[in-house]
Formats: structure tokens, C-alpha cells, sequence
């Protein structure tokens, strides 16, 4: 038991999903990182959330990925996770879900356009969504090619994944992320209710416009810039 | 008493459908069979499930349709759950409900794209609508003719019902079943959410498309597949 | 206290309404009828409904509208109710809410057409939406006059407000009835569904049509009809 | 503490923010203003609900906006509150939220019309819209400046804000305001609901026109004009 603090933050992290509303069934799956350790924990793979306990938790080594501890089987996007820690090195936790406005977004194959401040305060600009995966790419390791394709999105972008800590793969779904488990489930959950908004204001003006790049580096900034003042000082 | 176990179970999984917000009032109604008895278990006509009680559940023989075990009523579509137990012998659990995305989509009059991983998860393919009964088919023996029109929408698709454990009845409603009435009520479950998001992906993007060929294969096949690789092996 | 078991029945049917989530705050009020008393009773005034008491309700007399007993406001809606229970002989509760799908079919000024079977098994045919008001009937009477166009719109369409327990007001919302406080709540939870479903329908398919009058009639009768089985047989 | 009384109310008045679903996370403020002793109290700077205390709500001078009493920053959005009060004498208390359909209006730049006698019950015609801040704005006091376009559109529309009790601020989101910060807390939840069924209205009818004004009289007029007879005489 090396790990029992970790694995307790991953275990909560994962049961904050359905009490947001972000998964129902076996849908998603929540990970955080122990760089230092060189392992992340994450959902064991088809648990049911009501079933789900901290020790079911599996710590997987972040250079083989092989299990380190725990007996059951990892989450089946366990090589997601994996490919994004070692691209993205700032990234404490990861997530994923099926939540249905998200979804609907990546079923849709379109990118999350910047439409307010609600979104603008969590991501520096659109939520990109990835390409479609080619025929090969599905065919084999298709869960490490899917972590590739969201590299290759934000590379191609030249977006920094801690400004825009989110992304929906085509045809699929969200991932999110953030400094640990916790905080990449709440990036979830705001990337959701952003993408409800986005779809109603679309629907209200189908002429509605991103937001202008001042509103937008101004809500950004208030909470995450040099001078942010939004919030309480910490310690 | 002899069939204490399968009312019991056939009780829970109509339980879990007001649990899982797939009904109101008295909206659906869930079904499993004992093959080797010859029966089938399901819901009485019309009772509430506050009401529902363990002991209410019918049992209705497959040969002859006619109650072997209880007093009330049996559910007014009976008669479909009974054709599709004998024209489809692998079905274990069939259950009927007027959840309100599904029904959209059957008052719409149309099958159900594979828009994303989410439908492949589950179903191979397009969740197929039937066509409209005729007035013949309405005047007499209404409930048996829409069994017969759920199989026939198989047939003609040359679909695999297990491979495809939902249909959406036109002008009507969803119909999902699997390997035993709990399974039936998940797979229902996942219908209502596809035909959220797909509806939801319309709108997004009106020229959206169903996935490809190779990540519907991937999604159906990593869980039901011969070599699926999702959750925990079972003993 | 002569009218003790009608006040308890009207109060329980008003809570019926927050708890299937038709009305928030003050916004829904039912009554229910004593004919042979020449009464109803109907909720207070602008009473919110976690403080709604039992004997809170007011009893009002059908023919002068004068409060008979209790000490507060009846319903500013109170004339409305007193106008169809005096036109409509065989209503025996009466509701009105601001449900959000009925209201928003009311605000678009449109009738609710019968898109299935959900529609079919407690309307028989569409639901009207009544003609707006003018300027005089508003200035004067306003609450009686709406009760007049409610029952203007079903007899200029020859409908039988049993058979279709429910009516839009354009620009306003629904009202609802039945044969008991308690069944008028439950007809407008179904418009409310048939309205939900309705509007996503029309989305999923903007040329949707309505059933087929076989369709309709195999619904509404098995349920109402002089041999409907539906149901358990009432002793 | 001399503040003891308004702070618990301003406390129990973001609280009720997340009971009627319009906030998430830390996204909303309300507050109260104690006109005599020149101050208001309002929640601190991004602390979640579900760990707020009466004993954070901070006072606030309405002369000078510093820190009267409390340890915490007072919300980012102190200065938009300060400069409402300080333009619009009658306000008791201010809400700010993220609500989703309000702020999907909000994204839209779109007034919300007056499609209906729920939004006549409480808006004397409809909620505008702001126009979009300059650079300028945004760069420099961007929180007083948001209060300032407020100010400007209800001049510019000759609105009284007592009458029409919210606003839209363009790409960002509702405020909405009342005799005290409950009350303004009581309209938000109007205007969300308001919102939702407009939007559905427009879907349902795409030609749907505002409510006619004596509609609009006769409904704002029996609940807030000198006749009013809606609700429960007050002593």
C-alpha cells in the first residue's frame, strides 16, 4: 500500500462524476499522476460508480504501463491518460466522460467556439476537437493513437493544454484535465455547461459571434493571469 | 409459488425504471423469461410503481399467453413481449417504456444513427424504426402486430437483435431487451441518452454523419467482441 | 369546518404539483368540485407552497363565487375555475400551471398536435390553443372571460372537454381537468410530456405528422372506451 | 459585528442560489443594501457554496467601496453591484449569476421579448440586452464599467428598473435586482424560467410576437399596480 493517498484523491475524484451529473453506468473515467513516483491512478475498467471502492483504484506505471499495484483491470483509455501525461508535463489529472452536451459537440465534429465569459474564465480560447482517427489508427493501439490525436490538435493549434484544459475527440467524447484529479473534473463540468450554452445560444442567434479577444483576456486573466484578483489570496 | 426468484428480479428491474427517470405514472413495463418453464414474468396493466409490489408481477405462459401465476392483469402489451420472446430465442429481458427522447425519435418516424462510441458501446448500427401498422393490423390483435412489425423491421434490415437490442416503434415508443430484464432496462437506459445526443448533434451540426465503419467495429467490439477487453475478466 | 375531506383532497393534488415539477414558487393552482354542495375549493392566493397549509384552502360557491368558507384570497385564477366548472358539467377538478413546455406551446400560440401514442392514450385528438383575448375582455373580467374562450375554442371544434381534459390559452399556459383535483394534475403532467415530446419530435423531424386516426382510436379506447383492458378491473 | 442581521440574509440569499439550480461552483453573488448605514453585504470572492458561512458575507461602504467588515475579498463583481446601487435608488438587493438559459440569451445579444404572462407577472415589458464594452472598458475598471452599460441601456430605453428588474449583459450574463436581495434572488429564477420558455417558444412558432400590451397592463398591473389583487392583502 504505496500509495494510499493518491489513491484516495482518485477514488473521490471518480465519485464527483455522478454527483455532477457528468456520467451515469460505467461512463468516464478520472486519473491523477505522482510524477516523482513515476505512476498515476485511475478507475478500474467497468466498475460501476456505486460499487466503486478506494482500494478497486489501479496505479499504473507512467514509463511501461504496467499495473504497479491493484488487481483489477485499468480503465480500457488507460493508454489515453497515459500518452497525455507524458506529452502534456504540466498535467496533474485527467478525465473522461461520456457527458451528454460534450458528446453531442464531439459527435458533431466541431470545436466549442469561446461564446461568453462562463467559458472564458476556464478555457483561453475555442475547445478544440480532434480529426477523425484513420482506419490503421483504430485498428491497433487505438487508445494511445487517440491520446496522439489530441497531442497532434493542440500542436497544430499551438494551444497550451493549461489554458485550454479540455478537448473533444471526433465521433467520441471529452477529455479534460487540470493540476489533479479533482480539478480536471471540475473543468469537466464547466466544459459541459459550456457546450449547453453554447448549442441554446446558437439555437436563440445563429448568428451569435465568439467573443471579442478583450473580454476574452480579460476573464481569463481576473483568475489565472500574473495580476488575478478573483478569488481569495492563497497562502 | 414458483416463481418467487424470477418475480422478484422482474419487481427490481421495473423498480430501477422510475429509478433511471425512464418513466412516470404508470409509462412502461419490463419482462424476463424462464425458458425451460415456459413463462415469462412481467409488470400487472396499469398498477403505479409506488404501488408495485413484488407479489404483483405475472407470470404468463410462452406457449398459450394465459396467466400460470397471479391475479392481476397482466401489462396490455403482453402480447408483444410474447412474440418477441418466440421469434427472437435469445432474448432474456424485454422491457417497453414512453421515456421521452426515444419516443421523439418514434414520433419522428426515424431509425437512430450511430453518431459516436457511446451508441457502438451497445448497439451495431442504426437503431432501426418500424413502419406504421395499417388499420387492419390496429383493428385486431394490436399488441401482437406490433411484435410482429418490430421482427419483421429485423428481418427485412437483416439486423441481429442482440447485436442491436433496441427498436423504436413509429408513432409509438421504445421497445430494448438483453439477457434478462435488468439488462433489458440498461440497454433502455442507453437508448434514451443516444437519442438525446443524437437529436442534440443535429442541431449542432446539421450535416453530421455517422461514425465510420472502423470505430463502430472498435466500440461494439472491445465489449462484446471474442476478444472484448473491456472490464474485468469473469470467472 | 363542513367541507374538511374536500380541503384535504385539493391541498394534497396543489402538492402534487412542485413534487412532479410543474410549478415553481406561487405559479399553479388547482381546485376540485362538490356539486351537490354547490362549492370547490381552490388554493389561496399567491400562497407559496411550502406554506401551504390544509386549511389554508378556500371554499367558494358555484353559483355566486363568493368565498363560503375560509379567511384568505382564493386564487386570482378563481373565476376562471368557477366559469368551466358551470359550462363543463362533468368536470370534477380543474388545474392551472406554468408548466415550461405547455406555456411555451401556449406562448407560440399553437394547438398540440397528437404525435403518439403518449399523446393518444389521455387526449383524444389534438389539444386546442384558444384565440387571444382583445383589449376589452382583458380590461374587464379578464378571469372569467378566459374561461369563456376556453369554452368558446371547444365548442366552435365540437371537442368533448372529457375526451380532451386540457386546453392552451394563448400568450398565457394550461389549464387541465378531470374527474377529481387529483386526476386534473395528473392530465397536466401528461400535456406537459405530450408538449416536451411534441416540440423535440418536430426538431428530430420537421415533417412530422400527426398518428392516424386507427392509431388514435386503438389508444384512447383501450383505455377509455366502452370495452377498454387497460388496467384492473375497478369492483 | 453590526452587521449580525443583513449578513444573515445576504448569506441565506446565496444560498438559495444553488437550492433553485441558477449557480454552480462559485458562480453567483448576491447582496443586500442597508441604505441608512450607508453599506452592503456581499458574498466573498470565489468560495463555493457548500462552504460559505454567514461569517464571511463582507460589508461593503457603498461611498467609497472599501472593506466595512470581513476578512475575505468581497466578490470580483463588487464594483458593478456598488455602481447599481448608486444609480438606481430603489434597489434593496442585486444578483448575479451564470444561469444557463439566461446567459444563453446573454450570448446571443439578444432582449429577451415578452412572449408570455409569466414574464408580464413580474418584467413591465422586455429584459434588455446591453451593448458589448469597449476595449477601453474591458482594459480599465471593467467591473464599474459593466454596471455602467447597465445604467446606460435602461436610460437609453427610458426603463424603470423597479419595473423591469433584470438585465442581459451582452456576452457575459443576467443581473436582476428587487426590494432585498431575496427578492432579487426571486426574479433571477423568473428570468431563467423566463428564458427556457422563450427560447422553446421561438422553436415551437419561429414567428412568435411578443404579448399584446394589454396583456402585458393587465397581468404586471394585478400583481404590482396600485389595484393589485393577486396574493393576500398585506397589513
Amino acid at each position: 500500500m504505496h500509495f494510499e493517498a493518491l489513491k484516495q484523491r482518485v477514488y473521490h475524484a471518480n465519485m464527483t462524476l455522478p454527483a455532477l451529473d457528468l456520467v451515469i453506468f460505467t461512463w468516464g473515467n478520472v486519473s491523477e499522476v505522482d510524477r516523482e513516483a513515476g505512476v498515476f491512478a485511475i478507475k478500474p475498467s467497468g466498475v460501476a460508480y456505486d460499487e466503486l471502492r478506494a482500494e478497486d483504484i489501479v496505479v499504473v506505471s507512467l514509463e511501461t504501463g504496467e499495473t504497479v499495484e491493484g488487481t483489477l483491470n485499468p480503465s480500457s483509455d488507460t493508454a489515453t491518460h497515459r500518452y497525455l501525461y507524458r506529452a502534456f508535463p504540466d498535467l496533474g489529472g485527467i478525465v473522461h466522460t461520456h457527458s451528454p452536451w460534450a458528446v453531442s459537440w464531439a459527435q458533431a465534429c466541431r470545436a466549442l467556439p469561446a461564446y461568453g465569459t462562463t467559458h472564458a474564465d476556464y478555457f483561453y480560447g475555442e475547445v478544440p476537437c480532434t480529426r477523425k482517427l484513420s482506419d490503421a489508427e483504430m485498428a491497433e493501439a487505438y487508445e494511445m493513437n487517440t491520446g496522439k490525436v489530441i497531442v497532434e490538435t493542440f500542436q497544430a493549434q499551438a494551444k497550451d493544454p493549461m489554458a485550454v484544459p479540455a478537448v473533444l475527440v471526433a465521433g467520441h467524447g471529452p477529455f479534460a484535465w487540470g493540476k489533479s484529479g479533482e480539478n480536471a473534473v471540475h473543468n469537466a463540468k464547466v466544459l459541459e455547461e459550456c457546450c449547453k450554452m453554447a448549442s441554446q445560444a446558437e439555437i436563440i442567434n445563429p448568428r451569435v459571434e465568439p467573443i471579442e479577444q478583450g473580454l476574452l483576456d480579460k476573464h481569463y486573466m481576473r483568475k489565472h493571469g500574473p495580476d488575478a484578483y478573483y478569488g481569495q489570496k492563497k497562502e
